[in-house]
């Protein structure tokens, strides 16, 4: 239990896993406010809409048609942030010139997905059954498994879900020819986090680099690895599952924390139990009970205000192009970083100081864990329709 | 001149302030915008409002009325996020034990201020001359000045700057007595950055630690001088003023650039052209001309969009309790991170892949100085009214 003391006073506490620390002001709360508020998004969406260029059938910008798909249907990206191939570009790395300390630059290349998690317009992942979360994740791990390199450490098990996984019955995607060193799944959830169509689905970047976040990560996982001879996010679970006050969920495989550095005012981790180093190592009992922790998070956070909840989530695992020891120090976790913090219109901004100094937040990680336990139960909107 | 070629490619950039990289993708402003649109923020704000708590002689949340005063006021927060005095807490740390390693945090104290720059609650920095803005300036020197720690290498140059810029006629704050380690002056505009009352201000919280940002500053400039012999950003404001291409304005003391490595649409950073280490080495003139470097960014960013445009904006400088080497190290510079992108009403979201994976922007920041130089004359509004 962290000292009571903590509840009332201003700290930093330590992300281990970015290794950077963050100011946490728990008596704030009680300021008035004058500015922003969200408007609450009420669903009101129809299950099919024309105009929506995700939706089963409906051509999209670029000319192409959907196929009429059941479930989740991937593509590529219509507007990837990055390109599979562009012109060549070679910086000048002359260690002794002003503008190559300067002024770096690197060329990244690299393919984007979509992905649908329903072909309802109006679902989302806190209305769906853990069933049908399924196919989302089964679809995730074979397209993990495929885009990895040849020589990677994963590839036995990344050979057996290809093989035991069903394909997709509406297509899959292929992987590039170059190989590529990153994946990152994420979704954007609600026009708060800045997601540009309700429609249910996440987005699937991969990069021929290893972006900034899972490399930190790699690098302090790595260290603690070293330093004790254990795993970062393996001690981590089984201290809160002792101390069980951040502890929002947990099943067999899966617990679902606030973790103790959380930034956001609801920030939570799902982390995996035992040491999954990918989406490939989780066999279908745990790629259930993963959809399952899915679930709960996405519904306690619409319960908890009785709001469709906006948040931002994001899948790390080993990289797609990795060593033996890169994928032995990668455990498999879930970021959610949602911006509510009071009610439906109230939400957290990062920004002065927060961008200029520190990040802060304002309620502890423990009192939001306490909320999420108390909101579980059947979806509020169920009771409503 | 960087390569043409980056226009059109996807590219990380570096950043060597905070020592990490960001994903450019010149390409991607072409996808179509279904999301979030802001409200444009019109000015119909009167002059004096009687709710408004920081307007003059107005009564404050906890029961302080504000003196008639005529330009800038400063005073304690009442709802600050860190506290002179509370409980103590003496974090255990013994190195062999989980939880010590992973649920690290140290008590943080300070005193936060708040700071109007004008009288009139409709009022911005845009509105105001340069010789109105003076006064805020010298606000902020006058604080700066007297929170030094007695050992700072600063300090007869503080001494200095307090005995010759007048006392503010409606009150000055004076120093905790506990001495505190950094300061950060910050102002959050518009409601889209989280500002909760439109009167112009700004926010100063001083803290006993040194937070994250300034902290990797210091590290990365201080490693710039160990391998160079020289200054980061001496040399960087030298290659700007060579290049011109990032450059958007200059007088004799600051340039205004958009900085290689910007993150937000239009991030521009005000950088001393000599060596400043903080507010207290300025002179008269260079107060006047860093006035007209802070009225020119925020009357171009007005008249980009025709807009009241938001942003946050914060001043780094040698903190307030340092060494000679640190304060040596420090170079004064002020960011402005503006999250609008394409119009008054579409803003770049930094969401998914920006928090899980590595920020990314969309318009190069050499596209952005170029439309930023475009924008000067006056401002829109003025021949609205
Ligand atoms: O203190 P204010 O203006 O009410 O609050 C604003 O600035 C603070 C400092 O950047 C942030 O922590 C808050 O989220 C934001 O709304
Ligand atoms: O690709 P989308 O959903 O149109 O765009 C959204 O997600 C991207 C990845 O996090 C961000 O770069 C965009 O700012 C955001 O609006």
């Amino acid at each position: 239990m962290p000292d009571e003391v903590l509840n009332d006073i201003s700290h930093r506490r330590y992300n281990p896993l970015t290794g950077s620390w963050l100011l946490v002001s728990p008596h704030r709360t009680k300021r008035p406010w004058q500015g922003a508020q969200e408007t609450p998004s009420k669903n009101t969406l129809p299950s099919y809409d024309p105009k929506c260029y995700l939706c089963p059938g409906n051509k999209r910008a670029q000319g192409d048609s959907n196929p009429p798909y059941k479930s989740t249907f991937a593509f590529v990206n219509d507007y990837s942030a990055v390109k599979e191939t562009q012109q060549d570009y070679h910086p000048e790395t002359n260690k002794d010139d002003v503008a190559s300390l300067l002024l770096q630059a690197r060329p990244v290349t690299g393919r984007c997905y979509v992905l649908t998690f329903s072909a309802k317009h109006d679902a989302t992942l806190a209305d769906m059954t853990p069933e049908e979360i399924v196919p989302v994740i089964n679809t995730w791990t074979r397209i993990y498994a495929s885009h990895l390199s040849p020589s990677h450490p994963l590839n036995s098990q990344a050979a057996y879900v290809l093989s035991t996984i069903p394909e997709n019955p509406d297509g899959e995607v292929t992987p590039p020819k170059h190989q590529l060193k990153n994946m990152q799944i994420f979704e954007n959830k609600g026009a708060a986090m800045g997601c540009s169509n309700p429609h249910p689905h996440c987005q699937i970047w991969t990069t021929s680099t290893l972006p900034e976040e899972p490399g930190k990560e790699l690098v302090n996982m790595r260290k603690y690895k070293s330093d004790t001879g254990r795993h970062l996010l393996g001690d981590y679970v089984k201290l809160e599952l002792e101390k069980k006050e951040r502890l929002v969920w947990e099943n067999d495989s899966f617990v679902v924390v606030c973790p103790w550095w959380a930034l956001w005012p609801f920030e939570v981790l799902i982390i995996s139990k035992r040491h999954v180093r990918a989406l490939v190592d989780l066999d279908d009992k745990e790629r259930l009970e993963f959809a399952q922790a899915v679930q709960e998070v996405a519904r306690r956070y619409d319960n908890l205000f009785e709001t469709n909840f906006p948040y931002s989530s994001g899948i790390h695992q080993a990289p797609l192009d990795c060593t033996e020891e890169e994928a032995e120090t990668s455990w498999f976790h879930m970021h959610f970083y949602p911006p509510l913090l009071r009610s439906a219109t109230v939400k957290k901004f990062l920004v002065g100081y927060e961008l200029m100094a520190e990040p802060q937040r304002d309620i502890t990680p423990e009192q939001a864990a306490a909320k999420l336990r108390d909101c579980g139960g059947e979806l509020y909107r169920k009771s409503l329709q």
